[in-house]
């Protein structure tokens, strides 16, 4: 573990200083005050967050979110504007809008470490304290897991088809602008190399790029006035927009004005891999055989693996990732498994309705490896660590302790962390986890009671 | 036009506080500085929104997010924090710097009013003024109506689907912490009653409810001691959870703790359709004849559709709704479409890309009416209003002028006058624009050259 911060402290990422506590739907507010009524309120509990199943065809999860999870917990506070709208509205009592101006979480949290692969029912976050300070996280932990596990799920199959070739995100246009940084931080956990957001590289320490628009080309009176004026602002180490107009002519342009140690070409339109072909004979010919191709125009994972032959250099990735390809949420779901009865023992708890029942009590997941460091299956031990013979790695992390934050999971360096997890993960996986074709989860995750 | 404030002045709704100016992709930025030393960034130009097409099968789209991108663009300021940041990351030159630290839009921006319904062509927003000080509001523009008009073309079709019975939204765990209070008010304009968000409650003055999750009922002895504490608090005018266990067991206990007087009861899982006929038969047997039944769990517009001849008073939409039904992002584009040139003239430009191509010059987008006020053809006057003798609206309202934005864009009122707009938009539309299934845009809208 390194460093600690307690959950009162300010935090040292991020530029909202605000609160994040009305980032929560009302039920758990009324919740809370019911229950403190009640007097159940105080009764230890035990939350966990998990997916009943992978989105369609998809064979792993990744964790993503986590360390975002932990920023933000340090600022779920109830203020004097968050206590005085409450009161307005009247939505609770004002017992619990004492209670609310009071709360720190003091609880404890254990998960998948961030960028770890996951299962249907992998508890991938266990969040424990007394019903009342574990009930109000439900819907911002949610919120950030179910967000970034989708965008890190959709990244993470972009870089396995795009193998060593670099994927640079640049999707902030196609979501949500706060969560375009999220989905930044999230793209490069699962191996993208850079993001074209600013605010992401602020935040997290990403390497950010990005050149040009069709509207600089545009804005001058020709192509070549375009070229000429990035050229002697960035120096030919630069990537010039090459589909404005006409292709070929603009491959010839470029050459001339930047000569051959011209960086890089992008191109935006068109049947990229033709194109990339064309382009790529068209610049050895002209002397220009460093200057790399970057491909870009609603890139996904399966147009990334077609281009695979192609002499593309790079993928610039957009809409596809920030949406998750297809599956823009993870499914995450935050559940009462166990909770204390009145003589202070834990009871396991489950929901019975029909199409959505849950698995009551608390989990110890491993991850059970063959003789070859293959992962061959997920063991999710009931009330205790299931007994093995065979290799395996624990999956549970610490993450918060009795209220004190690991400060090696958040920030920049939670990011490099995790993009470190996941890639060591993944490789762990059988060969077929990676196949982009729908199919089975890759691995089975398996109960078992002791 | 309501009253008006400078885009230096500090909004009155938001909790976040801080610079928008980093939300922004690095191109906009290295554009900016190349043109600068250039000397084009001086060019007076004009921008356009606009989507090449509409999501698969959809028939009409929804602007969304206007009066968001006012609020965020009062914010967009390069402070000392994003000078410093930007000078530490060398990514502009000192003259760029300090072109940025001062800064503030003083263009003037118009499109459709919010709320209003769009069409492929449709140019939603014209934003007019230096190439410098336009090229860099790009992704914020598009990042914030990309997302909006996605959940709120969904919501439009969702609350069509639901005729009188109100819709909740309740998605706020399936999508960013940020974009859930985003997609609050985009719900709210395209027709939603409510929301489950707090922030969104907050922050744009939305109707909030909600009561109580599975975790609640489980986290008492009984099903009957999770009842009582939630009527004791709340009084008989509470919606009870009754699928935790067994559905009529929990109608009969709900009735028997609350009286015929509970207001509701909700169903969160299993066949909605039957179950919700058996506990309208179940209430009406025990005299609860007026307890209205709230069916929550994987709603989208086509199940909404289903459950038109079931007794449901009231639809909880989440996934669904947030995730755009499908749908994640509107498909918009900012693209320069006019510029002057050295003597001061304006030019209209277009990129020629293959299967990118845009449409240059100033628009006019007017819908035009038939005898009963339907609405028949949407015609985009390139240069000048289109010459017509039939009925018409033109569809460009002033937003921001020479930089003083228009405050009743924004804020709780700026949320109120686009969910009237859209109201009104779509009862204007031909009855097959309000179809479920898939098929062509339900306007054709035509280029006008003057």
């Amino acid at each position: 573990m390194g460093n600690t911060s307690t959950a009162a402290a300010v935090p040292a990422t991020g530029r909202a200083a605000a609160s994040t506590a009305l980032l929560t739907d009302q039920y758990e507010l009324t919740m809370l005050d019911a229950a403190l009524r009640s007097g159940a309120a105080h009764r230890r509990s035990l939350f966990e967050v998990f997916a009943r199943r992978l989105p369609d065809g998809r064979r792993y999860g990744v964790v993503a979110g986590t360390g975002r999870f932990l920023e933000e917990l340090t600022r779920f506070r109830f203020d004097e504007a968050e206590i005085d709208w409450l009161r307005s509205e009247r939505i609770v009592s004002e017992k619990t809008l004492h209670w609310l101006a009071d709360y720190r979480f003091s609880g404890s949290v254990s998960g998948y470490a961030e960028g770890e692969v996951f299962f249907p029912g992998s508890p991938i976050l266990l969040v424990e304290g007394s019903f009342a300070e574990c009930v109000i996280l439900e819907t911002l932990a949610l919120s950030v897991l179910n967000h970034d596990s989708a965008v890190a799920a959709a990244a993470s199959r972009m870089t396995a088809a795009a193998a060593d070739r670099p994927c640079i995100e640049m999707g902030s246009r196609r979501t949500h602008e706060e969560s375009a940084v999220a989905a930044a931080r999230a793209a490069v956990i699962a191996g993208f190399s850079s993001t074209s957001n600013m605010e992401a590289g602020r935040r997290y320490g990403l390497k950010t790029g990005g050149t040009a628009a069709h509207s600089f080309t545009l804005l001058h009176d020709s192509e070549e006035e375009a070229f000429r004026a990035q050229i002697e602002t960035f120096g030919s180490g630069t990537t010039l927009l090459v589909d404005t107009y006409d292709v070929p002519r603009a491959v010839d342009l470029a050459i001339e004005v930047a000569g051959t140690d011209l960086a890089g070409v992008r191109l935006d339109s068109g049947d990229l891999l033709v194109q990339a072909r064309d382009v790529r004979a068209q610049l050895d010919g002209l002397g220009a055989t460093n200057t790399r191709i970057t491909v870009t125009s609603d890139l996904d994972e399966f147009a990334i693996a077609g281009l695979a032959a192609g002499p593309v250099d790079a993928y610039g990735v957009g809409t596809s990732l920030v949406t998750g390809s297809g599956a823009p949420t993870a499914g995450l779901v935050y559940k009462l498994v166990a909770r204390h009865d009145d003589n202070g023992s834990w009871r396991s708890v489950a929901k019975a309705s029909m199409n959505k029942a849950s698995v009551g009590g608390r989990k110890y997941p491993v991850r059970v490896l063959d003789g070859d460091g293959v992962a061959v299956e997920e063991i999710i031990g009931i009330g205790s660590l299931p007994a093995l013979d065979a290799s395996y790695r624990e999956l549970l992390v610490p993450l918060v302790t009795d209220g004190v934050i690991d400060d090696s999971a958040v920030g920049a360096q939670g990011v490099t962390a995790a993009r470190e997890r996941h890639a060591a993960s993944r490789a762990e996986l059988p060969a077929t986890a990676l196949k982009l074709q729908r199919g089975e989860p890759a691995l089975v995750s398996t109960f078992q009671e002791s």
